[in-house]
């Protein structure tokens, strides 16, 4: 049984996300979907925000196991008995950074290999970091997230935009 | 069962080519390395040379079925049933064009995805052409190619040096 | 009035090419489409089809003017009375060679400045030769190039397959 | 009438910038620079003396109107009535992160276009944070900057200084 | 005598720092090595602690002299009379931000020139911050620091575990 | 004494080239300035033009000899008992490939280095070929060569267009 993990923030979950996960699911008997938890930087969304919007929309792929895990990338791969990291790649600034990573990765662990899906051209711009910054300015994002994320980045805006005053 | 394809001109195969099918045939069930024939571009080594070349230093992998083809990768690759193609990685500029590559033959192909896989950073630097061009001016590429095709180099580089005569 | 030229080869236009054309358009009074005439360099078409292949698939926009030039770009932008080089941006590689052109361009004529204008991402991954190696090799490239386009290329491909017999 | 807006931190506003207002200015009617006020990000120089510093060393640009905006971007372009934004290329970092929001900006709006011009190769290294890194560590950045941005910057640093005491 | 110096933050040094001043140290007189004091920003090591760590892993370097200075460099430079900056370059990122500093502080300083060596393939991947973030997420990165360090690496470990208490 | 060698093709000889020489020749005893003959690849000069074009315009360097080899880099070094190899760097492009022939050289020939200087940014944009190309289409080059070979570039141009005939 051939097991992958699939590391990242989620903070939130995008469309491109989804897609990495619709394709690189048929690769694997099991995709383990592994939101970090890094206890030293704060996310908009909290820890079980992440894990509960990522269950909420991916129902329709079967082999998907949602969990989360803090401290070595490479302990968690283990305990798992996973064989393989996936990661999706966009941009030159992406690939360098994962190429690092995914050379350490091998140096630490040398049984397990990182393997890089590339997303839809059409979610090709959209990150986490651009959604959630668009989203808190008031944009309507709701082409790149799925809809229980647009409704909940929605909720965030409302909120800190009462926080801040009629003013701004 | 899933059947995978890693396309490539193998002119010559190299060390790094054998470190991403070692790595990759793990993740699939076959593994198909297939040489592309290009009528139009003339190589160093000719197509069955490059098939007999890979053949004779990936006798340690069950799992890999060899072949060729000529057309376009993605009708060679719903002929052979597969639903991946492998692809290593390993500059910037590999990558823009692995990208916009895997683009479209998504496109062409909706249900065959690409997936990319690191070499090892021993063979970082190590690519066809830079070995071509170093064995034919005498280097010794031993370190970046199995030994058999380090004989072949070794030959293709005296050929040429008796061709051109004692003064160079 | 302020003129702008968008240089290339054009061998042949693509979608990508439409939608810079559509959106750079709006942006100047006059838009020049110039298919630059390499002599050195033979194309897939000849510069007549690739005049003509523009001029059928654009004709929903008013302001734009078909030419072609050998030559210094410089010079012709002189002559045209034109302001600004207009220029698809899709790659980091692109982008080093663009910016390496537009740097000697505007040294040789300080007047006239480099626009560039980032297509569609749905446009992302379409090159003109991209789109010439996979419809020569039978790919349906109908979503990337217009369809007075994929008529030509089909026919350049039938063509091709005649001439080499039914062998492959 | 065709506007478009510059917009950008500007903290401080540096020669590389008005040589992209100086060659963007006469390609629209109306070119406006719009100072980004992030209310979550304190800069060196305030939202005012921003806008001051500006509008001190762009008076030969008669078409310029200077503003700021807080909030999202395409909204701020929809109040304006604009129909391109204009920014700076300079490094492959760059390029990247900027053809994401400009792909992000032209779903938000379609009817915006991102128009890119390269500055001077003269300024090609000069960037608003290496300016105050260097300014601040006590360096002559008057080729990077205009005379009244270099006279505040030394200010700044001389504040710094004694802030610090002597012994560095 | 060609004095030259190797700056940076060395917090910690590793392999591939050390790899650099074993090349490096050839070809100059005296080769200084500079830990940055950077007031503003506090690393994992102390300064001092830095300088130490160093000290005990390049003593079979004879014309090394370990140094840290604060303020700008290319004054630091100026005080020791070196002709030459010495840095390591491994990624496309890495070298846009040392292109844009090399060019600045040829600005500041035209006699003094940027000298850029690659470290071997090995500890390609190698970076400081990098080393960190799997150090004190428990990894064993004695492959890529010399062993001095990695016993102080494993102690901050220790260190921050203890503070965090058992159920981590 | 320290030996340097800095190949290349020099077709022809830039100020960007000349630069490099002036930066690096103060870091060695001995600069050898080495062009390339490549014996499957034609010029647009002669390598004996090419030489003489270096020669005419490095007066003003003492330390410098003149050189031309062919077969492998690493063995004309060893001949000549070099230990540094000095390559200019401008984009991204030239990074990575320049990259791994540092690191393949640094393989065949372990006790030689490379060591890359960046060119002025005044000449950020000028390389060979685009000045060949810009100056055979009848751009004047004379920023980008030194005078002597702006003469030889306006004396190519000529010969080629009176070849060409009157028409074009």
């Amino acid at each position: 049984m051939r097991i992958a993990v699939y590391p990242g923030s989620f903070d939130p979950i995008t469309k491109g996300h989804i897609d990495i996960l619709e394709r690189s699911s048929k690769l694997f008997d099991v995709m383990v979907v592994a939101v970090v938890h890094n206890v030293n930087k704060q996310g908009l969304f909290t820890l079980e925000e992440r894990v509960q919007m990522i269950r909420e929309c991916t129902g329709h792929l079967p082999n998907l196991e949602i969990d989360y895990f803090s401290g070595l990338l490479v302990d968690y791969i283990s305990r798992k008995g996973a064989t393989a990291i996936v990661r999706g790649l966009r941009t030159v600034s992406d690939f360098e950074y994962e190429l690092h990573m995914a050379m350490m990765n091998h140096q630490l662990l040398p049984e397990v290999d990182t393997v890089f899906i590339m997303s839809n051209s059409k979610y090709f711009f959209v990150s986490s970091s651009l959604v959630r910054e668009a989203a808190l300015l008031g944009a309507d994002v709701s082409d790149m997230v799925p809809p229980n994320v647009a409704v909940r980045l929605k909720a965030k805006w409302e909120e800190r935009r009462q926080e801040r005053g009629p003013l701004r």
